[in-house]
């Protein structure tokens, strides 16, 4: 699967839109729409949630690899909000999108080959195959060690998925223990380490279906993991809303080029809630967010073409 | 929240069945009876899981506080089990019986706050309040630190619900990154620091509505865990089927005989499966895992009185 991101990544740019949807970002007049068709209910929202993604997904699919839709976003409105997202990815598939479905999920042994038949694989019920969710990539914790992860990428082999663990998270308070120094290395270095070693036994061409996530908001740690973890692509959250601007962004980069994709999220979403958007108006929100994937492009591209 | 689980516990005993049904585990009547009705599908599993349920549910209802539905054995089938997972959680709550959602989410700011609005508080619509899964606690990953779980330390201030964080979980890898010695202390303890912190904001009688998880498989690691988060309760998985025994168990406890509640799953609810149970057979599950509740209430009782 990862060979399929970099595919779509060489046709457009290595970049990912959050599709991270909050209410209050959604515009009155989808809202209203829903509402009237819905009730002004968890499923209204939820139908006004898959309008408002696939006008995002409609303005933008030409100019981008992939997508991640951040499942909490969904589950806070119980089932609707889940079938919203399950319209969602299924959605972005039919557009030829890779999707990241950015579940943090993580158990250990049978729980997790749960998670990920559900997510990223099939159950078999009387001889036929069913899926669930259907995303092509997910989001992994690493919190139990192997046991939580392995069944993830027993998973990835058999249906050519991938996983993205956890190693540096881009929040403020990500050093509470990711960043604990232990033998020499800080815990995040150990479960990099840990993911090239998972990685080496999921191949897929120059890269591994075992990929990281490490926030834009530490750059300097992105430079020490990126030499880790070699052949892992890193998805890189933090980027806008959260601070991480493209000039601080290419050491997650490989000298090839590749090894990394950028998401923003809020920045992209609710675009048109930003000054220099506003031109577009609520109701121009897709086109908005068409202008600021066209402005993320530049500032990646422009930072790794400086390199 | 802890307040109403005590208040149970002391009425009962400090047990917790774990409704993580799986589709080797449910007897073929019931498999059969669903799939008539809605097809042999995810549809016609998630009612089997439900009826699986409810005869384990009200077989035991009267000799039990608390149940644990782990939601990677729902989610796996997609929405129709999700909607099972709902069902059960609604269904457990109407026999008064405490919900302990194992969903082992975590992730940081607003997000972690829609998964703790999603599972135990509301959200608001139209000025409305609506609410997701409606568990009364759930349990959480600590990874990304204090910003993953705060937010839902506020929605169970809100709404009297409660956390239990994972710090030393049962699995075997569980050592790789919780047992790494950092500063003199071990990752897990370091996180048992921060939980009593966490907690010492939420208080509710003796105890705080923000617990821990500690494997049975690591009694040693319970002992010293339990002097760490005096106040904090400890959700201990991993008896039975993982191999804890009640004598293990006993340093969970505090000198109080509370502190604890032992979870068993696989154990309980797949009873019949064992020689020990078998002559209940498939159509007696529920009569077997009700005595396979007596047994472990045995085992955990004889314990602690001899400590």
């Amino acid at each position: 699967m990862i060979s399929k991101l970099i595919e779509k990544i060489q046709k457009t740019a290595p970049i990912v839109v959050g599709l991270d949807p909050q209410l209050k970002f959604i515009p009155k007049h989808l809202l209203d729409a829903a509402y009237k068709e819905k009730g002004e209910n968890p499923e209204g929202v939820a139908e006004a949630i898959f309008e408002f993604n696939k006008g995002i997904v409609d303005a933008t699919a030409d100019l981008i690899p992939a997508v991640k839709p951040q499942i909490a976003m969904y589950e806070t409105f119980g089932i609707p909000g889940l079938i919203a997202f399950d319209r969602t990815v299924k959605y972005c598939k039919e557009k030829g999108l890779v999707v990241i479905g950015d579940i943090k999920r993580g158990d250990i042994g049978s729980t997790s080959a749960a998670y990920a038949q559900g997510h990223l694989g099939h159950v078999t019920i009387g001889g036929k195959e069913f899926r669930g969710f259907e995303e092509d990539f997910a989001t992994v914790n690493p919190y139990l060690g192997s046991d939580g992860v392995k069944p993830f990428i027993d998973v990835c082999k058999e249906e050519d998925k991938g996983i993205f663990v956890l190693v540096k998270t881009s929040n403020p308070s990500s050093g509470e223990f990711q960043d604990r120094v232990t033998d020499g290395r800080r815990i995040y270095e150990w479960v990099a380490q840990k993911v090239d070693e998972w990685g080496s036994d999921c191949m897929d061409g120059d890269y591994s279906n075992v990929g990281a996530v490490v926030g834009a908001t530490y750059p300097e740690e992105g430079r020490i993991l990126r030499d880790i973890m070699p052949r892992a692509f890193i998805l890189v959250p933090g980027y806008g809303a959260q601070g991480g601007k493209g000039a601080d962004l290419v050491h997650f980069f490989n000298h090839d080029g590749l090894g990394a994709i950028v998401n923003s999220s809020r920045g992209i979403i609710a675009a048109y809630t930003q000054e220099k958007y506003s031109k577009f108006g609520e109701a121009g929100y897709a086109d908005a967010a068409r202008a600021a994937v066209l402005d993320m492009k530049v500032d990646i591209l422009g930072a790794l073409s400086a390199k």
